[in-house]
C-alpha cells in the first residue's frame, strides 16, 4: 500500500476522538486530514480546542488543524465517529449520503436492519449488509458500518468461539465499567469516590440487544439473530480505563472445561489471518493466575486490543463462568473502529 | 432488663472487634468486660495495642483495658468472636468446652451440621440445633452460634422473603465488595488503586455453601439445606464500607414485578417483632430510583443494619434481577453476631 | 428562645446548600422557610429539583417545598445564600436592599471594605462594620455578612490564637483540598482518578488575601489588614470531605514548642462563652500522634466545627510548622455561616 | 561497547527491583545476571519468587532465574541494591568489601562522609570521593554510590540550577507522595481511601539533610554541605506512581521570573553532553499551563527520567514557588540508580 488513505475525525475533541488521533498517528494506511467536533471548538486550531486527557502530548502533527463542523464536505476520504449520540444520526447519515463511507462508534445507527454492527474477528461477514445500505440510502458510494457499544465488544469476542463451536443459549453478563467510558467530564468525581455506581443509562439493554445482531446470522433478508438470551448488569466503578465482567453462560451441548479454555486460547480469525494492523496476534488471552485479569494489569495487552479471560470455571446454575476484561477506548471505541476500517481496506470496500 | 451480661471480645483489635467495641459502648443489654486478641497486642492496654480505625475516637470505657490471650476463661458471661479463621477453631471450642456461649463472626464453626448459622430475620428455628450441640459436645452451658460471612447474610436476607413465599430455585450473584471485608492492613493500596480484584479467597464458595444452610429447614436430623443452586462472583472493589452484589433469581413459580417488590418491602419477622435493640425497623429497603443502592450513599441505612435493594426488574434467562447492598462489618459481621446475641436474651437462651 | 426565626436558603440544592438543610433541620433558633436556586430546578418541588448527595434521606420537611427563584421577597426573616460567585453578587445585594439580613458563604461580598468577613471566634468586633454598612447601602435593616473560603477559616482559625499571643508575620501554606469544595459535578473523576491537581481558581488568591483582612483590626475607618506575608499553594486531592493544609508560621517573638502548643489548646473565644448552638468546645483539637489529623478520621471532630492540627514541630526557616484540617463543608462553609447567624442572634442584631 | 556489563540485583522482588528488571531489559551497557532479595523467595525462580506489580509481564530472561541472597559473590560486576534500610548496610557493605562496584538506591549510606550522594546532571564531582572511600574501605575496587531518596531527587535537581545561577539560601517543600513509594504490600487501602497521610517516616529528615548535601561543595576534606535551609512537609496521597511537591525558594539575589524560568529550561549536565542512555534530553521539563504538573499526565514524562515543574510565580513570603513532579520510582529510584551506573562507565569507573 502506497498512498494513505486520507481519514477526518467526527467527535475529535472527546475520550474517544483523542483515543483516534492518538492511534492513527503512524498508522500505515490511514492519515487524519480532517478534525470535527460539534461543540464550542468549531474554528479554533486543535490545541486550543481540546483539553488532551491522555498520557504524553498532543501529537504534533494534530495540533495546527483546525476543527470543523461534523458536516459534509470535509477534506477526507473515509469518516470516523465518535460523536454523541444525539447528533451522531443526522452527521453521519449526512456524510455517508455525501457519499463518504462512516466507520462509527456512535450507538445511533447499530441496530438499523441494514447497518452492519462489526467486530471484524467475528462477523465479517455481516458486511454483506452493505448492499443492501448502498442500494436504499445513497447512489454514491457512502455508508455506515458501526462498531458495538465497549461492553458488547468484549462479550461478543469472548462468546464468538463458544457460540461457534459449542452454542451459546444463555449469557448472564455483570459489568464493571470503568470511567472513561462515559466520557468528559462524564461521572462525577463525588459521586463515584468511595463507591459504585448501579446504573448506566442504556447500557444493559444495548448489550443486551447488540449482542444477539452481533452474534446473529447474515441471511439475504438481513441480519437473523442469534437464538440465546442475553442478562447484563451494569455498574461504574472508579478504573479509569478498562470494563471488566462477570459471565456465565449456558451452552447447547455438554463441554469439558479444558475444550471450553481451548476454544478461548486458539480462537483466531480473518484479521489475524490478513494480518491487519491493529489486530492483536491473540484476540483472547486466557490467564490461569486466581486473581486476572485485573484492569490496570490487564488493559494493555495486545495494545488494548486483546481481551483478557480468567476465573474460567464450571458454574452451579449455568454451565460455565469467566472473567473477561478489555479496554474500553481502545477494543472497545476508536481501536474497534479503526479495526473495521482496515478490514474493510483489506477486502477491497474502501478503494 | 436490670443487669447487664458481662461480654468478651475476642478479636478485639481488628477490623470487626473494633465495630463490636462501637457498637456495645451504650448497649442496653451488654457491657464488655474483657478484650482478647491473638496477636502481639496481649498484655498492653487497649489504647497502645489498637490502631483505632473507624472514626472518633477509641470509646473511653475500652481504654484502660488490658488485652488477653483468646483463651478461657476471660472475666465475663458470654464471648464475641471475630478471630481469625485459622485460630478460631481451637479458641472458640475451648471456650464453649469451658462453658460460655459463643457468638461468632468466624467462619471454623459455621458448616458444622450441629452449629445455627443464624440471621434472626431468617432462621430464628436453627437455634433447635443449640441442644443437639450442647448435648454431644458440652455439659456445661457452653455452645457456640455463628453468623453468615459478610456477603452471604445479604444475600440470605434478600432471598429469605422470596423463598418464603415464592421458592427460590437458583440464585446467581456478582459481588463487588468493600476493602474493610478483609481486615486491616487487608488489600494493599497499590493493589486496587485503579483497579478491581476479581477474586476473594474462599467467598464464592462461602456464599455458595452457607446460603443453603441459612434458607434450609430445621428438622430434628438437622438442617436440610435448601433446594436450590448458588452461583456467585466475587470482586473487591475500592470502597471502604458497603457489598453490593447484583443478584439474578429463578423462582418457582410465576411472581409480577410488583408482588415481588411487595416481598421485600413488607418483609418483618422475630427481631422487629421482638423489638431486639439492633433490630431495623425495615431490615429491606427498596428504593425506586435508577441508580440506587449505592455503598456511600446506603451503607448506614437503619443504622448499617438494613440493606437496600433497588433496580429490582424481569430478567431475561432467569426470572428477576436486583441489585442489594449492606453494611458489610455492622449487618454483615459485628451487628449481626449482636442481633444473635440479642434474639438469644429474648429468647431466654442466655439467662 | 420561644419563636424560630424564618430562613430562606439560596442555592438550595448545591452541596452547600444541601449542608444548610441538613445541619438545620433540628436547629433550636432557625427553621427553613424558603428555599431558592439559580438552576432549572424554580418551580419544582425540592425533592424533585435536588439529587440529595449526603448521606440519608431529604429531611422530610424539605421535600415538598416549592424551590423559588433568588430574588427578594421570599417568606423569611433571614437569608443564607450560597449561590455561586457570579450571580452572588446581584442576587444578595438585592436581598439586603431588601431589608433581608444575608449571611453568605458565596465570595462575591467578602473583600469589601464594609462588609464583615466573619469568624466567631476571631473577630466578632468586626461586626462593628455594619453600622458603616446599613448606612451606606440600605435604610431598611439589611446588610450582609460573609464567611470566608473554606480553607481561609481553617488557617485563620489556626492562626488565631498564634497572632494574639505571640503575633504572626510570615505564613506559608500548601493545601490539599477535598472535592465538595468544587460542589456538584466539580471536579470530573476521570481527572483526579489517580491524580493530584495543582490548581484551584482563585483560590490561592482568596487565602492570601481574606485571612490579612479576618486578622485585621476593626477601626472606626474599616478593616486595617493584618500585618503579616501569607504565601499559598493549592491542590485537589481525591478526597470526598476535608481540607488539608501544611502550614509553616514565622512570628514576630521567641516561643517555646509547648507555649506555642498551649495556645491552640486553650483557645476559646466568645461563641464557647456565649454557648453558641453550633459552637465546638474546642475550636482547634491538638493531636499528638505522629499521622493525624487525616481527613476520613478527624473531619467530623466537633459535629465537623473543631479543627484539628497535628505534627506541631519546629521549622528549619520560619519558626514552626503543623498540619491542620477542618471539614470544608461545615466549618468550611455552611456551618459557618450557620455560627455567623447564631452570634447575630445572640448579640441582638437579628431580631 | 561492545561486552555487556553483568549485574546483580539486591532486592529484586521489591517494587523497585521490578523497575531495576524492567529498564534493564534492553539495556545497551547491562544484563543482569544475578538476582537476590531478602526474603523467602530465596532459591526460587523468579517467576514463583515474585509477584509481578508493574504492568505487562515479568520479562522473559528474567523469569527463569533462580533468587539468591543478598551476600557475596554473586555472579556479577556489578550490583544495583534497592535492599530495605535495616538489612541493606551489613548486605552492600560485604559486597562493597568483596569488591563489587555497589550503585545503592537504600537510604543505609547515603549520608556515610565517604559515599556520594550522587544525581549525575547535579554534582557527579563528588564522584571524588571514591578515591577516599576506597583507600579507607576495601582494597579490592568495591565501593559504595548512592542515589539519594525519591523526593530528595526531584527537588535537588530543580534547585539545582537555581542554586548554580543565583544561590537558594532556603528552600520550603510540601511533598504530596505517591503510594509506589512505600513499596508493596506498603499502604494499606483502608489507610488511604477518601484520605491524606500527614507522615512518612524518616522522608522530611531525609529531605532536609541530603538535599544539603547534594548540593554541597566537594572539598578534597569531604562534601561541605550547601549553606542553605530546608523545609520539608511530607504526605502520602492516593496516587499510585509520582511524587508532587509544592515548592517556595528564597534566592541569594534578586532573579527575574523569566530569568528563573529559563535557568529551568536551558538546564543540561554532563549526562546529556556524555549522551548517557538513560538520560533525559531536557532533566527540568516547564509546564505554562494553570494546572500542570500532574501525576498522572506527566510522570512519564522523559521515559520517566524528567521532572515537571509548572506554576513558577513570585511569592509572597519567600521569593518564588512552583509545583515539581517526578516518577519516584524511574527518576526517584531505579532509573537514578542505572543513571549512576551510565555514568560511571562513561566516565571510566565501571571497567
Amino acid at each position: 500500500m502506497t498512498r494513505k488513505l486520507r481519514v477526518g475525525i467526527l467527535g475529535a475533541t472527546g475520550m474517544v476522538g483523542q483515543r483516534f488521533i492518538q492511534l492513527l498517528e503512524n498508522h500505515p494506511e490511514f492519515e487524519i486530514t480532517a478534525l470535527a467536533a460539534s461543540d464550542r471548538s468549531q474554528g479554533k486550531i486543535f490545541s486550543d480546542a481540546c483539553t488532551w486527557r491522555l498520557a504524553g502530548e498532543i501529537p504534533t502533527f494534530a495540533k495546527k488543524m483546525t476543527v470543523a463542523a461534523p458536516e459534509p464536505p470535509l477534506d477526507c476520504e473515509l469518516i470516523f465517529s465518535s460523536l454523541p449520540g444525539d447528533i451522531a444520526r443526522a452527521s453521519e447519515g449526512a456524510f455517508a449520503r455525501a457519499g463518504f463511507p462512516v466507520i462509527s462508534n456512535s450507538s445511533a445507527f447499530r441496530m438499523d436492519p441494514d447497518v452492519p454492527l462489526l467486530i471484524p474477528e467475528v462477523n465479517h461477514e455481516h458486511l454483506g449488509l452493505l448492499d443492501t445500505q448502498r442500494a436504499k440510502r445513497s447512489g454514491e458510494g457512502g455508508y455506515i458500518v458501526t462498531n458495538p457499544n465497549c461492553s458488547t465488544i468484549m462479550l461478543a469476542l469472548a462468546l464468538a468461539p463458544l457460540h461457534h463451536k459449542f452454542g451459546v443459549t444463555g449469557v448472564v453478563a455483570t459489568t464493571m465499567q470503568a470511567l472513561s467510558g462515559a466520557g468528559y467530564p462524564g461521572v462525577a468525581s463525588l459521586a463515584i469516590s468511595d463507591n459504585v455506581l448501579p446504573f448506566i443509562e442504556g447500557e444493559e439493554e444495548k448489550i443486551e440487544q447488540e449482542t444477539l445482531k452481533i452474534l446473529g446470522e447474515f441471511k439475504s433478508s438481513g441480519i437473523e439473530a442469534a437464538p440465546m438470551k442475553v442478562s447484563a448488569q451494569c455498574h461504574r466503578v472508579a478504573v479509569s480505563d478498562g470494563h471488566l465482567a462477570a459471565v456465565r453462560v449456558k451452552l447447547a451441548r455438554t463441554v469439558g472445561l479444558e475444550e471450553l479454555k481451548d476454544a478461548f486460547t486458539s480462537f483466531t480469525a480473518l484479521p489475524q489471518e490478513l494480518g491487519l494492523h491493529s489486530a492483536p496476534k491473540h484476540p483472547i488471552i486466557v490467564r490461569e493466575e486466581p486473581d486476572r485479569p485485573q484492569p490496570r494489569l490487564d488493559r494493555d495487552a495486545g495494545n488494548g486490543m486483546s481481551i483478557t479471560i480468567g476465573r474460567v470455571q464450571p458454574d452451579n446454575v449455568l454451565d460455565y463462568r469467566f472473567v473477561a476484561l478489555s479496554h474500553n477506548t481502545i477494543r472497545g471505541a476508536a481501536g474497534a473502529a479503526i479495526l473495521n476500517a482496515e478490514l474493510l481496506v483489506a477486502t477491497g470496500k474502501l478503494t
